[in-house]
């Protein structure tokens, strides 16, 4: 196993910035379970690996892979408690709204602004694990590509297929090729999840963690629904966004 | 409002190790946000509260509220971006079990060595958001009063009874009282949650992240349910703990 070059390096570096993950079409994933499970997956392209020097063992037989020391590998990780192990992988192409237009049945789950990359990693898990069929994400939602979003998604980046870019105009634009879009909203006046009718097409909108949905988002055309709470309603203000999804996505799909 | 004495100094350091919280059975909630839903919720009493030195405005009004310094404020800390306040709080007492032995319905949650403080949590949170009776936490569960827990509570943080202990014994005494264990186990031969007949005393158990629920906890008696996936079960493991949890607790109230 050769020890990784100096423009590697710099490149596992500039990987932990958004607009250079973006240049270069490539991501980062950390951690032996993760990476695990995108080489088990097949579902995205992994480039290289790269691994602190005393854990050179476990990824013996793998192709293109790197050794980095331990300074080195203690600097790039972005967890508390480093690995060992890192795979740079290949950022899948974005599906286009084309696609999503023609399809004839389904549940799309669109993210506005969700900050939290534990929440969006269980936003993106959670729908893949309900086969959804693709995911939107807002311009204020933090990068899927974000090496904590990630970790979080547990082997689901990757699996289905997305959208980055303004929901004001991609839920327009769903909107008149016959889908039905839900925004959750636990403001007055909305309608327990329950009580919606399921349709054939919807597209569940998850607004952001502190303020929920974006105001711009929410017209007369678009239901609003929430979860209801039980007797507990005036102490417990709310649930975690990416938990109303998961129950949303459930009961849409149930 | 007073600086913050060496003692209270010391005790606050204390208390960012749980053998400390339980001696002094104390615990620190932190954020602006937090602190407030703790005040405004008045389910936990509240000892004190410190404030950054330059945050001191906010809280004038607020009794028992003493200054730290910023050194001493970013030392004590348990957040990246410290919003500069924290408060102490009385440890709410835990139910006896005879309590809720006693009870005639409702829904108890489990936690079965859960690890992730946020996945702790947001089953606090959304335990309490669908008004169960109780939480019981196994010996291997993250402390209920570590910072990063309270935080993810999002204010939820003692609204519910508690009990910590050993499960194989408080599942055990449960049963006897006629209340029916429910293993969130995502294995071969678990049966869906929506073929589980509704019963008036359930017990959910969700297990640890990586491993599921313990091998001792698996008895005959004891049913064991899985929320299935659509389509992507080969690629997607299994669902977060905390959002399994949350469907659960939701199927088992609808």
């Amino acid at each position: 196993m050769k020890e990784a070059s100096k423009a590697q390096i710099k490149l596992l570096r500039k990987l932990s910035q958004r607009k250079y993950r973006e240049n270069e079409q490539l991501f980062i994933v950390e951690g032996e379970r993760a990476v695990e499970q995108v080489l088990e997956n097949g579902v995205i392209e992994v480039e290289s690996i790269f691994v602190k020097e005393n854990k050179t063992d476990s990824y013996k037989q793998t192709a293109d892979c790197f050794i980095l020391s331990k300074s080195i590998f203690h600097e790039l990780s972005d967890t508390e408690t480093p690995q060992g192990v890192i795979a740079v992988c290949k950022m899948p192409d974005p599906v286009t709204l084309e696609e999503l237009q023609k399809l004839n049945s389904g549940v799309i789950v669109a993210t506005d602004a969700i900050q939290d990359p534990g929440n969006l990693g269980t936003i993106i898990r959670t729908a893949s694990w309900f086969g959804s069929e693709a995911l939107l994400h807002g311009k204020g939602t933090v990068d899927v590509f974000n090496p904590k979003v990630v970790r979080s998604t547990a082997g689901a980046t990757g699996v289905l297929p997305f959208i980055s870019g303004d929901l004001d105009y991609l839920l327009g634009e769903l909107e008149t090729s016959g889908w039905n879009v839900l925004l959750l909203d636990g403001n007055p006046g909305a309608a327990t999840i329950t009580s919606i009718p399921k349709k054939e097409k919807t597209v569940l909108v998850v607004g952001n963690e502190a303020n929920g949905v974006s105001a711009s988002l929410i017209t007369p055309k678009r239901r609003r629904t929430l979860i209801p709470s039980v007797r507990n309603s005036k102490v417990v203000e709310s649930l975690n966004a990416a938990v109303a999804l998961s129950i949303a996505l459930w009961s849409v799909n149930n």
